[in-house]
């Protein structure tokens, strides 16, 4: 891709190009943020107005049974298992995705307490999604086990060989670089190591082809907002392979995961298999929107499905990365994803020492949205200020890979960065 | 209210009749369930379209900044919060009341823990609404503690003199038959026992005067969906009296409740005040219509407010208690809510030992919408099945609740519940 007719010549020739008819992007925008919050599908506004106007304003009460409501957590996780390779039945759309790690943490811990009772570790990673971490110190405070995180990936697998981790907690796809874990080599040394696994898929679901059964992985939780397109705050998810679903309860024991929610019985029975994990009453509005949001993935199975969009988002980010280099040099910037696209998530990270957010918001200001991640000079693993860049094969097209470089090769070559209002800090960055 | 057009005057003379116009009420409909789903708010519509379209749509991921996303909780919160009598800053909009139950009791237990060692029981009442036991339950098993509860309201002082009750968790107002508990009085009876007070508001926020800071109460919770109008599956709310709110982490501890989650630092360090007991991204849709929802509540306020709305409360459940009784007599019905105004919240509950069931279908049939909730011949107190009735003040007048009594003194007099498609049950009752 060398040039912008070539960039459209890819374009005209993705078989996959007809799905971005699927999305309603702002005009003048280059969206690369998708790995923040997915763009509207433009089946959404209407379904959510049905719901709002009809399933709750004409049906109310009577929607739970006539509208469904009761089986919606079932209906759009099965959906969801489609794209991570777990069976139907088996995944459910609920809360939040620290709270569905909350969840999967504790059974795990309680399946390693009763399985391998000197395993009293929880590994993970430092640069981990912090809230994952977070939930995790909460988690090894209650079970009296350590937090032990790790910098360097490669040394996962030596550290696990000391035979005293109960469970291994990782993100796939890292957040900030995109560096993506194969889940199945990883699952299995946590197994011979005798250790569970636990996976935060929030950069993988809808991104890149994850089979959770295949590789044999233990309990994952995911996102429903970044590349499932659900929306800002949409449910996330929650999956227990089956042969732990039932071992124990997980320790947010509400109503809808009740056996028999309308009972209302005083004691708790869980349900069977993963309804166990549901807690609270569903939240039915974001539930529809997140709906439409995984049918825009789902929409891509007759063109070849996940293993064709991640086909298409290889491209995407190994061209984005080749013109930085080729067009951005001199000014920097480096790139801080993986190189070897199998190791790569669908984004691509570039670090700046200086003027990574300022670069940021100049290209926001030219309708090119990335996001800005703040390095931590205090980590030992010096991860550093980036520029962070997601791409979401179902909308995202060549040309806008060409051009967002090209925007950025001019505000580095003009110098717009030094704008002082580039430089003003907000609440979110 | 003797005659139809007595009902009618009352309506007519009611300074509070113009907050009706605020809510779509389906047509045909006598809708008498608002304790289990408010209706939709007029504004709602319109203003979750806004926030698809143009802040998720058009704003993108810029909208955490531009559309305030990222101070939603604390805003909502502070709307619920002077609806009962809860400070500005003081609670938040969050996850689900199941959820931020969990939260508020394992902090009123950790605070227990350290203040009062010998205090081991959760008290509470078997009738209490089953998700507040299950989660009560699951945390008596992690913290050591017993649960144990009570089945006549009036033992609960008695018992808490034998001073090893932690924590008294109560609904305030009893979800089956209305019961409403005096908060400054059980809590005052709580601290003068060494035990915390929990309340659960899910049947008195909007709907009868709470004033938390007044009673001296410890913390709460209550639910979106019910008085509060903020649709199926609305956000919950979650309080911590300012004198406890930062005296430990609460367990669910996401990246929202964290000092700065925009520095993705690994370790937690919780935010000041009641922004810790935030934990994931918030639902930025269901939080809009929930906004929504309180403000119908709050636009009572120059009209009396919570009292004006309570003074209606009143007289509408004692009007429908009152005419069941003069014009339903002799069915075997019987009325199992609160004679004393003082001691009801805004519900009637008529228990029937045998056709409870079939005679809430026939009037849904006829289209006045209450629930059932089936008894439970094991429970000590003998729980009888019950016919289910909400008074919302907000929207529900007097007319109303001479037509439904009508149309129940009609489905008595002509057998109407024998018809066999009102004895089939559904899978939500």
């Amino acid at each position: 891709m060398r040039t912008r007719d070539e960039a459209c010549a890819l374009d005209a020739a993705d078989p996959l190009a007809p799905l971005r008819a699927q999305f309603t992007l702002p005009a003048g925008v280059i969206y690369l943020d998708g790995n923040s919050l997915g763009v509207l599908p433009t089946a959404t506004p209407r379904r959510v107005q049905q719901v709002v106007a009809e399933e709750w304003g004409e049906g109310l009460i009577r929607s739970w049974n006539s509208a469904g409501w009761i089986t919606l957590a079932q209906r759009v996780g099965d959906k969801i298992a489609r794209l991570v390779g777990a069976g139907p039945g088996e995944l459910v759309a609920a809360d939040s995705t620290s709270v569905n790690l909350f969840k999967v943490l504790s059974a795990a811990l309680s399946i390693a307490e009763a399985d391998s009772p000197s395993h009293r570790v929880i590994l993970s990673e430092r640069s981990n999604f912090p809230t994952d971490l977070y939930i995790a110190e909460s988690l090894a405070a209650q079970h009296g086990c350590t937090l032990e995180l790790i910098d360097d990936a490669d040394a996962i697998a030596p550290r696990l060989q000391r035979s005293d981790v109960a469970v291994l907690m990782l993100t796939h796809v890292n957040y900030r670089n995109g560096r993506m874990h194969d889940m199945a080599e990883v699952t299995a040394a946590a197994h011979a190591a005798g250790a569970l696994s636990v996976w935060d898929l929030a950069h993988s679901a809808g991104a890149v082809p994850v089979d959770l059964r295949a590789a044999q992985a233990d309990f994952a939780v995911g996102c429903g907002y970044k590349y499932l397109n659900g929306g800002p705050g949409a449910p996330a998810f929650v999956w227990a392979h089956p042969r732990h679903a039932e071992r124990f309860w997980q320790p947010l024991s509400g109503w809808m995961g009740h056996a028999a929610p309308f009972e209302f019985t005083p004691d708790y029975r869980p349900a069977p298999g993963i309804a166990r994990y549901l807690c609270g009453t569903p939240a039915v509005l974001a539930m529809a929107a997140l709906e439409c949001g995984v049918d825009t993935v789902l929409a891509a199975e007759p063109l070849g499905g996940m293993p064709a969009l991640r086909a298409k988002s290889v491209a995407l980010t190994r061209a984005f990365a080749a013109l930085v280099a080729s067009r951005c040099a001199g000014h920097g910037l480096t790139c801080v994803s993986p190189e070897a696209d199998d190791r790569r998530g669908s984004q691509v990270c570039l670090a700046h020492p200086e003027i990574a957010y300022a670069l940021v918001q100049a290209l926001i200001a030219r309708g090119v949205i990335g996001d800005f991640r703040a390095g931590d000079g205090t980590r030992s693993d010096s991860s550093p200020d980036i520029l962070r860049f997601g791409f979401t094969p179902l909308y995202t097209r060549f040309v806008d890979v060409w051009d967002a470089v090209e925007h950025l090769a001019q505000v580095l070559a003009r110098g717009e960065w030094r704008d002082p209002r580039f430089h003003q800090k907000s609440a979110v960055t």
